[in-house]
């Protein structure tokens, strides 16, 4: 080793050891007659001074030294007069008889600092300068360790890790592949997995129980804000088990995570259904740090008995807005009474945005006299106000928000308002974990698009037994034995009970508009293993990257991949995608044709 | 779970516990009015009982299981009359009151048993129902354990995992790239990495210190015998360090294997230079379980002073094959003397063969008596054939194998046939394991065809400092800080220290013959990293399916991959490469030519 410790490690009981210490030059300074430079690895970073009283010279050349510069430096450690506490190395520094320059540096496009001054596209591309700022190191530190304990925790539980095959097959369900030409298949491609689903399943038929993988996978697709070409699963699946097996298994790995990565202790993860999630949060992955649950004061969509209804005075239509819903429903707005004008105007603004698509917010204030006081005073009563106050069960000083239309719409748009007041309330805490399992998933959803029903979690996905009937009348209402983990309001996993029977799984893809050809051409293979003794089986899938930026508690995933490609799907430090030589091109018998 | 207990657990310690089983069938016998069950699952195989006195429904039920149908099993642990103490559950056996089919099987195309009657084609074809065979799981659980010991010991030593990408830029130098045709960006084209070198170079740049990362990397070459497109490597990198370090480092990681993976304890990784392993075995990759190195009788390429030459009276001409050789070499096959005409018949025709091309084998015997016979009696003299005995070390009883040629090419073809009597002699043993660190590899090598050198490692080899003068002069002899771990013959991994500076890395291009602005285009964003402090730094990286192949005694690497290809880079399972629709190339602005 070039060096006999690390920057990060040396205190006051090494006083007078004679060390050798390697590292980048994060800051120098003069100070009469001598230079103090702190030099930085992986570690830590530790003061190095130097004297013109002991050795001008030596003083000199370390004068010279530029920021980021690679430096070796002899000498021995001492007490230091000003101590720093916040560092573990803050009491002593080096007195250095030796400096040897390992490598000069060019000044760096941006600081290398925790708060740097370069901005995004000139961090993706000077990545590797990037990479040594602490918060960006300490991303990739974290998400080490919770490889690490992931594969602890499986492997405890008997959990082998297989690694599937990145070269498959292309299939036409799902998201886009990424293919890959053959050179010795002429005209015939790979595909990249977009999961090992149909993989981890076989493994399942061959009998491996308990299966897992920490691996690429990859989906072609128009890249939204957060998305990536290539992410990280934690692909996981087990036989003879039922739902309720796989839900302690993998609640048990993410306390393990939080316990061991964080030192959290969290109780357990609560579990919603669904239709309840949908109903409360109007979103199936509910950020339940806090509560604001949405409240129906007019729903046409449920049977007369069970229905609330719009209380009023008269019977005749008076707020056709109201009125002509089939859905009426808000939230309730903690302290938020003394809302101004323009504090209201920019929630209608925020609901209005074109993502969210909403026409307009109804408001009622309960003020902390007591008296209750809405935006559309004119079509309703105070007697209709308490009741309202009733339903919300507001107290003096909280806002109903509220809004109208079509139930689907009008949820989701009231969901992004939650969240939004969630924000304003100070209510998502990055620092407090809300785990939940949702549970119940419907099985098929409908695609307005190409008009038929696609598989909501994929085609292999087990209906409710109870349910199996519905596939013909109502196939939008059966059931799958399907689950989601969702944690502060975005979905980290995913998985369910798979069929493991051919006829069922035929049935499946007859229902998602597969011919019996194009079946077996595309899951063959498949359907085919299920013939020879196939295991009741299910699993899940966890977004890995998605997890570690959780825990990190960062909004994005780039931050926790070490070299991110950015929207259009490229690597500007590497400048990839790039073309081919025409060689190459002929010797896998394609062209382009752009 | 479905099952209380697994197939593998129960002991008499469980007696008359009431369990519940599940599993594959693995046979049935019937006794009287008796039927035995073998149930099979992951982790061992119980047998079942029924009965026709206690219930005669149910052994009828029983006798209606065929191999491989899946069930569920619920009885009371009883002791065997007649116990099996080979295996953990010999001694007990279960009395079955239910019995459930979860499954039904059909009657497997080959026999799910250690040794199977199926050839490999079927078994490909069939590769889930291959898994379920014990030699095949054993490989894959032998994978996962080594996988999960070297993250334990490199975890240990500070290392950080870090995932590069998978979708990278395609490059010329090295092997055939596979491309994928990027949609976003019509035209252009990623690579799937050859190898992750350039971005764990870049993670030293950015002061990971320490790096480390088991990942898949692919080549699009024509697959020989146990090559695979995709294969696995454990990838590292360290900095700071010398060649001597990174030795010792992974010295620890292969004894920490079979240590706690086999239970051997390994005294340590002999080191030989590149020039002593050609010297003496005629390989890069010597298999030094057993010794018989090579013996120089006459070589021409040392100078005078050095050089052994081969005795014989007089000066004059006598045996042109030995007299033209520039090297004349063999062997010492301890205890063969007493081979027959058809053995050495067999030994010669076995050089003789295209693949390695020899002309001619000469022997000599050193019988039991003590008297000394050669082929070449009639043109060397008994003395002659003392002093070669002498130069072999032989001894009564032995066999002395000697070739004639060109150095670089008879070393070669000795090698051959000294593995080949290594195997006839039994010294091959699979149980016994010899790694060896070759050291010291050339930095280039001339490339026939191209009429050029090519990088022996990769061009990112950091030449000797000693040697980089000879550079411009004699370029084949310049040493690389390279290095290669073998084990029983086989390269199982290699690395070298990098190169970390601009400059020397421009002139390694440019003996590589590439432009600059070639070098520049492909690799201008790690020399433009070498300018912002880059650290000296060095590593290796390990094939993992060879060294798991290594350590379950296998020849190929592909039973220690779950789903390997085949020699057409196909998957036969699947179907995999396909053609694909139209409308995928369309989007993606390609087209097949073939």
């Amino acid at each position: 080793m070039l060096r006999t410790h690390t920057c990060g490690e040396l205190t006051l009981s090494d006083l007078n050891k004679e060390v050798t210490l390697t590292g980048w030059v994060q800051k120098s300074r003069d100070l009469g007659g001598m230079t103090f430079i702190d030099v930085r690895d992986r570690y830590g970073i530790t003061q190095l001074t130097f004297n013109s009283d002991d050795n001008a010279e030596l003083r000199a050349q370390a004068r010279e030294l530029g920021r980021e510069y690679v430096i070796k430096v002899t000498g021995k450690v001492i007490e230091r007069s000003s101590k720093n506490l916040k560092m573990p190395t803050g009491e002593v520094e080096i007195k250095v008889s030796k400096l040897e320059i390992l490598n000069s540096a060019k000044l760096p496009p941006f600081m290398i600092e925790d708060e740097t001054d370069g901005g995004d596209d000139l961090r993706m591309k000077y990545r590797y300068l990037d990479l040594r700022r602490n918060p960006v190191r300490n991303n990739l530190v974290l998400r080490h360790k919770m490889a690490q304990e992931v594969r602890k925790y499986l492997d405890g539980m008997d959990f082998i890790e297989v690694e599937t095959p990145v070269l498959i097959k292309s299939t036409p369900e799902g998201a886009r592949d990424f293919v890959v030409p053959s050179r010795m298949n002429p005209g015939e491609f790979y595909a990249l997995p977009q999961s090992p689903q149909t993989f981890k399943q076989l493994l399942m038929v061959s009998g491996f129980d308990r299966y897992f993988q920490i691996v690429k996978c990859f989906r072609d697709e128009d890249l939204r804000a957060d998305r990536q070409p290539e992410f990280t699963q934690i692909d996981c699946e087990m036989s003879f088990i039922e739902q309720e097996d796989i839900l302690n298994v993998f609640e048990g790995l993410i306390r393990q995570l939080f316990k061991n990565v964080k030192g959290i202790d969290l109780a357990g993860v609560p579990r919603m259904l669904y239709s309840d999630a949908m109903r409360l949060y109007g979103s199936d992955k509910p950020d339940t740090r806090f509560a604001m649950q949405f409240v129906e004061l007019k729903n046409t969509t449920l049977p007369e008995t069970k229905a609330p209804l719009l209380w009023r005075g008269g019977g005749e239509a008076i707020f056709p807005v109201f009125d002509t819903a089939e859905l009426v429903i808000g939230i309730n707005a903690k302290g938020c009474a003394e809302y101004t004008r323009k504090q209201l105007d920019e929630l209608t603004d925020f609901i209005k945005r074109p993502q969210i698509g909403a026409t307009g917010l109804i408001y009622c204030r309960h003020n902390t006299d007591g008296t209750l006081k809405s935006s559309v005073d004119k079509f309703y009563t105070e007697e209709d106000l308490k009741k309202w106050s009733a339903a919300f069960n507001s107290e003096p000083g909280d806002l109903m928000l509220i809004m109208a239309g079509s139930a689907d719409k009008v949820r989701k748009q009231l969901s992004e308002l939650r969240l939004e007041m969630g924000n304003r309330l100070g209510l998502r805490d990055k620092n407090k974990f809300s785990p939940l399992w949702v549970l119940d998933f419907p099985l098929l959803e409908w695609d307005e698009e190409s008009q038929r029903y696609h598989a909501m979690h994929h085609p292999f996905t087990s209906p409710k037994p109870e349910d199996i009937a519905l596939l013909d009348t109502n196939p939008g209402d059966v059931r799958a034995n399907a689950y989601d983990m969702v944690i502060n309001g975005t979905e980290i996993g995913g998985g369910s009970i798979r069929i493991h029977d051919r006829a069922l799984q035929a049935l499946m893809f007859k229902h998602l508009g597969f011919s019996t050809e194009e079946a077996q051409k595309q899951f063959g293979f498949l359907m085919d293993a299920f013939e020879f003794g196939a295991p009741p089986h299910g699993g899940i899938a966890f977004g890995f990257d998605r997890l570690v930026s959780i825990f990190a508690g960062l909004d994005s995933i780039r931050d926790v991949i070490a070299f991110p490609k950015n929207n259009s799907g490229r690597d500007v430090m590497i400048d990839s995608p790039s073309t081919i030589a025409e060689e190459q091109m002929k010797e896998l018998k394609i062209r382009t044709t752009n």
